[in-house]
C-alpha cells in the first residue's frame, strides 16, 4: 500500500484555498500511486484558528468546506483535519477532528484526546477532549487515529506526564494498527529531533509503523517546520518530508521504503530557514508584498535585512537610513555597504532637525531638568514615527529589528525601535544574532564584516555602547535564558558564576520591563519558551523571590 | 455563629504584603466577635497570577507564607485561597486551592474542579482540577467548600452546561451542608444581579444558606468588583459587601441576619466605579503616582481626565494641550475650561513646527504623492511622541484616551494616540462615553458642555469629523457590539435594520485592523468581550463569511 505524507501550508480561515490546495496535492498524490494520503492537523482549517472559532458561521463554513472537499474524493483515501461539532448537552461546542475519508464518505473519524493549553496552546478553549483514539479499516489494513498531543503522554518516554491517560497506550492494548498522528507542532530549535525520537520509542514499543504529517507554515509567532515522517515497526526512519516548506512524501507500506527529502543539518540552518518561512508567511498571509526597515549600520538591523531580502527578494525590500548626530559615520557608512550588498533600494532622511524641533517644543517643559534619557528615546521614536509614514505612505510593512536580549532587559523604546508589525529578531538573543550573520556571511558575505566586529552600540549619546548599561552578551544571554526559558530562581543563576548583584539586576530589568513586551509586535518563535502568547505575565504584580532564592 | 465575609484587593504576587492584610482583617473580624472569616479566591497570591506560578520559586514562597499565615490564626477559623502543589504522578503541577484554617492547623482543602478556560481565563494552563467539593466540620456546623467556578455549571439554571460534571449537585446528594463559595469573578456590566441570581437558585434548590466572597480589585485588564453576598436557604439575601472596594461584614448564620453595605444602584454608577478603581489600582500596583495625558478638547480625553482626577486626585494627573493647525479654538478653550474645571495641571506644546519638520523631511522621499493619511497619522504620532518624551522624563503614567468604538474600527493610529500604559476606555463604546459624561457632570459639571455636544472630530485635517468616515455612533455601537460582543455573522446584524454595505465595511474594518489591537495597551474591562486577553484572534489569517453568511 502506498501512503503519501501531504505537508502543506494552509492559510487560517481560508477554507477555500486550503481545500484547493489539498485536491492539488491529492492530484500529485494520485499519479504517484498513492492509495492514501496523509494531511496535517486542522489542515482544512489552519492552526492556531484561535477565536476565529467563536464566530458563529466559521464552524459551519468549515463543515460546508468539508463537505464539499468530500466530494472530490474517489479512487484514493485521505486523511485530513477539521472541527466538528460536539452535539453533547454539556462540554465544549467543538472537538478538534481528523476525517478518514474514502469514496466521497467519511469512514472514521477521531476526536483529539490530549488538548494542550501550556505555552502557546490554548485548546482547552474552545475543544471538548475526545474519549479515545478510533481506528479505521482500509484495504486490509486497520489505522489508529491520532492528532498531535494525543501521542506525547507515554509513560516511558516522560518523567512527568501531563496527563492522567494515555490513548496510545490504551489503544495498543485492545489492538495492533498502524499508527496515523496528523500534527501542528510548532517549530524550536531542535523539536525535529525530539518529536522523532519520542515517535519511535512508541513504535518500537508497540511494535507498530507511525505515519507522522505536520503542518509546515508560519502563523504570527508560530512558524510551523513541517519535518513529517513515517517509521517502521522497529522505530526506524524510512521516510522523511523536507522542513520548512510544502512537501509530499511516497511510503510504501509492506517494503518498508520511501523518499527521504533533505533536512537541515545544524541548528543554524533551522533557525535561518525559520526565520524566513516566517517572514515570507506573514508577509504573504496578511496581504503584503513589500517591507520596509530602519538600517542603523549595526548588526540586528544587517541580519533582519538580509533575511528579508532572502526571504522575499531584494525588489521588496527597503532600507531607511535616519543617522542622527550621534551616528558614526562607520555606522551610516556600514548601513550603505550592506544596501549595496543586498541590492536593496535605500532612502536617507537625517534626524537632526527633527529632533531638535523636538527639544526647541519640550524645552519651555523640561526647564532645566536632565533629560539624558528622554532624549535618547525621543531619538527612537522619531526614527519609529519616520519608518510609520513611510510604512502607511508606500502600503509596506516595518520589519522590527530587535534581538531577545535587547527586549527581555528592555534596552529598547516603545513606539520607538520596537515599532513594526513583525518583530523578526525578537526571540534570538544577541549571540545567536553574531552566529547567525556569520552564517549567512558564509554563503555570501553580505552583512558588512565591520557590523559584525564593532561594539554594539545604539548610537544615541557620544561614545555610548551597549556595555555601558548592560554586561557582555555572552553573560547576558546565559543569564536570560536561566531566567526566561528556565524559569530558574536568583540562587540558581548565581551558582552558573554570576555575581548575585549582576542576576538580581538584570532579573529587576527583566521584570519591571514586562509592560513594553505586551505592546510588542509578534515575534517569531524560535526558542523554547519566547515573548508573547507563550509567556503570559501580569503587569501589575510584586512578586519578588523570597530571601532563600535569591 | 458568627460569620465575616472579608472582601480583600491582594496585590498579585505580594505575599508579604497579602497575608498581612488578611490578618489585619481578621483582628477586625475578631473585634467584631467573628467565629469564621472567609477571603476570596487565591487571596493569599492575587488573581491572576498567570505564568508566574512556573517560576521555580513562586509556589513555594506561596506555601511558605501560608505556613507563617496559619501560624497565626488562633480563637477564630479562616478560609482563605493559595496554591497547592499536584503530588500525583501526572497532570498539571499545581491546584487552585482553599485552605479551612483553625487553631494554627489546616484542618481542610478543597482543590477547585472545575476550571475555567474561556474569554479571560486561562486555569488549565497550570492547574490540574480537583476532584470534588470536599466540606469542613466546624463548631457543629459542615461547610460545602468550593471556588468560583464550581458552583457555575447547575443544569437547571444553564441551557448550556460547560463541564460534563456538576460538583455541587453530587456533594448535596451526598449531604447537606452550609455552601462557602470563594471567587475572583471578574467585573462585567450587570455581573452582580447574575451571580446572585444563580447562587440563590442553588441555595433555594438544595434548601442551604450559602457565602459567596469574591476578589475586589483591578489587576491589569480586569477589574474585580468585590459585591460578596450571604444567601438564605430559601435563597433571600442576608448580607452584602459594597461593590468596588475592600469591606468586612458580619453574618450572623443562626439569626440569618447580617449588614448589607450599599452597592452600585444603576450600570453607570457600576462603570464608574470600575473605571476609577482600574485606574488607581493600575497606577499603584504598577509603582507609579502620577499619571498625564493628552487634553484635545473632545469628549474621550475630558472624560478620561475625569475620571483620572477623581482617582487620583487632581494634584496627581497632569493635562497636555498639542494643539495643531487643524485644532479649533473652540478645542483649545474646551481642553483649558476642562482643566481649570478639574484644577489639573497642564502644559502646552502646539506642534505645528514639528509637523513641518517631518513633512520637510519626508517629502524628499515622498516627492509629489498624495500623503493625506500619512499626514494624519503623522500629527498623532508626534503628539504619542511628546507625551511618552513627557512619561520618561517626570515617572508618569501616560494613560490611554482611546474608545471602543474607535479602536474596535481603527479610528486611531498606533503608536500615536493608541500610546499610553493603561487603556481607560478602550472598552467603553463612544454612546456609553457620553452617557458616563454626562452622568459625571450630574455630580459637578466639570466636562465642558460643548466637549459633549459638538460634533466628534480627531482634527487631523480641515473640517474633518469622525462622521466622514464612521456610520452615526449609535449605529456603529450597535454594529460593534453585535459582531465583538455577540460574534454574530454579517446576515444577521443586517437584520436588525443596517444595509449589508455598512454591515460588511464595519466588519471589514474590525477585522483587518486586529494588527493594531495587538499593540494595545491593557484596555480595563467592564463589558462581556472586552479587546485583549479575552479575546484571541489570529492576524495572519483570512477568513470570510461565505455568501450564506453574509
Amino acid at each position: 500500500m502506498k501512503i503519501a505524507l501531504a505537508q502543506i501550508n494552509p492559510t487560517i480561515g481560508a477554507f477555500e484555498y486550503n481545500s484547493r490546495k489539498m485536491l492539488d496535492f491529492i492530484k500529485t498524490a494520485k499519479a504517484k500511486k498513492a492509495e492514501l494520503v496523509i494531511f496535517p492537523e486542522l489542515s482544512l482549517v489552519g492552526y492556531p484558528p484561535l477565536d476565529l472559532l467563536e464566530k458563529e458561521s466559521f464552524v459551519k463554513d468549515n463543515l460546508k468546506y468539508l463537505k464539499q472537499f468530500s466530494s472530490h474524493i474517489q479512487d484514493i483515501a485521505v486523511i485530513c483535519g477539521f472541527i466538528d461539532k460536539n452535539g453533547g448537552k454539556s462540554g465544549k461546542e467543538f472537538f478538534n477532528s481528523l476525517a478518514f475519508i474514502s469514496n466521497r464518505k467519511i469512514i472514521a473519524k477521531h476526536h483529539k484526546v490530549l488538548l494542550p493549553s501550556y505555552d502557546v496552546f490554548d485548546e482547552t478553549r474552545h475543544f471538548e477532549p475526545g474519549v479515545k483514539l478510533h481506528s479505521a479499516l482500509f484495504h486490509q489494513h486497520t489505522f489508529a487515529l491520532s492528532i498531535c498531543e494525543d501521542i506525547w503522554n507515554d509513560k516511558d518516554f516522560w518523567k512527568h506526564r501531563l496527563y492522567p491517560k494515555d490513548p496510545v497506550a490504551d489503544f495498543f492494548q485492545r489492538k495492533k494498527a498502524i499508527l496515523i498522528n496528523i500534527s501542528a507542532s510548532p517549530y524550536s530549535i531542535n523539536k525535529l529531533g525530539l518529536r522523532r525520537k519520542m515517535l519511535s520509542a512508541i513504535s518500537k514499543k508497540y511494535k507498530v509503523p507511525s505515519f507522522y504529517v505536520n503542518q509546515v507554515g508560519s502563523n504570527d509567532e508560530l512558524i510551523f517546520d513541517g519535518g513529517s515522517f513515517a517509521l517502521d515497526e522497529k522505530g526506524k526512519l524510512i521516510a522523511q518530508c523536507s522542513d520548512f516548506k510544502e512537501d509530499l512524501v511516497m511510503v510504501d507500506l509492506e517494503e518498508k521504503t520511501g523518499e527521504k527529502h533533505a533536512i537541515s543539518t545544524s541548528s543554524l540552518e533551522e533557525v535561518y530557514k525559520a526565520l524566513l518561512l516566517g517572514i515570507q508567511d506573514y508577509v504573504r498571509k496578511c496581504g503584503f508584498k513589500k517591507v520596509l526597515l530602519g538600517l542603523s549600520g549595526g548588526i540586528d538591523s544587517a541580519l533582519t535585512a538580509a533575511l528579508a531580502t532572502d526571504a522575499l527578494g531584494k525588489e521588496n525590500v527597503i532600507g531607511i537610513l535616519m543617522p542622527s548626530k550621534y551616528s558614526s559615520q562607520g555606522s551610516i557608512e556600514d548601513a550603505k555597504t550592506l544596501a549595496k550588498n543586498l541590492g536593496i533600494k535605500t532612502e536617507l532622511i537625517p534626524i537632526h532637525s527633527l529632533f531638535d524641533s523636538y527639544i526647541e517644543s519640550l524645552t519651555p517643559v523640561f526647564k532645566n531638568e536632565n533629560s539624558q534619557l528622554t532624549q535618547e528615546n525621543l531619538q527612537a521614536r522619531i526614527r519609529g514615527n519616520l519608518l510609520m509614514a513611510l510604512s502607511n505612505q508606500w502600503g509596506a510593512l516595518l520589519l522590527t529589528t530587535g534581538n531577545k536580549s535587547e527586549l527581555g532587559t528592555g534596552y529598547c523604546t516603545l513606539y520607538g525601535d520596537m515599532s513594526g508589525g513583525l518583530a523578526v529578531l525578537a526571540d534570538v538573543p544577541k549571540t545567536l544574532v553574531y552566529e547567525l550573520s556569520r552564517y549567512m556571511n558564509l554563503k555570501t558575505p553580505v552583512i558588512p564584516e565591520n557590523s559584525i566586529t564593532k561594539p554594539p552600540s545604539a548610537e544615541l549619546r557620544p561614545n555610548q555602547t551597549d556595555q555601558d548599561t548592560l554586561p557582555p552578551y555572552d553573560q547576558l544571554d546565559q543569564i536570560l535564558k536561566a531566567y526566561i526559558e528556565n524559569l530558574e530562581p536568583i540562587a540558581k543563576i548565581v551558582k552558573k558564576g554570576f555575581s548575585q548583584s549582576l542576576v538580581k539586576d538584570i532579573v529587576k530589568r527583566i521584570d519591571r520591563n514586562e509592560y513594553k513586551r505586551r505592546q510588542a509586535p509578534p515575534a517569531l518563535r524560535i526558542s523554547y519558551k519566547a515573548f508573547g502568547i507563550g509567556r503570559r505575565l501580569p503587569i501589575a504584580q510584586q512578586y519578588q523571590e523570597s530571601e532563600e532564592y535569591q
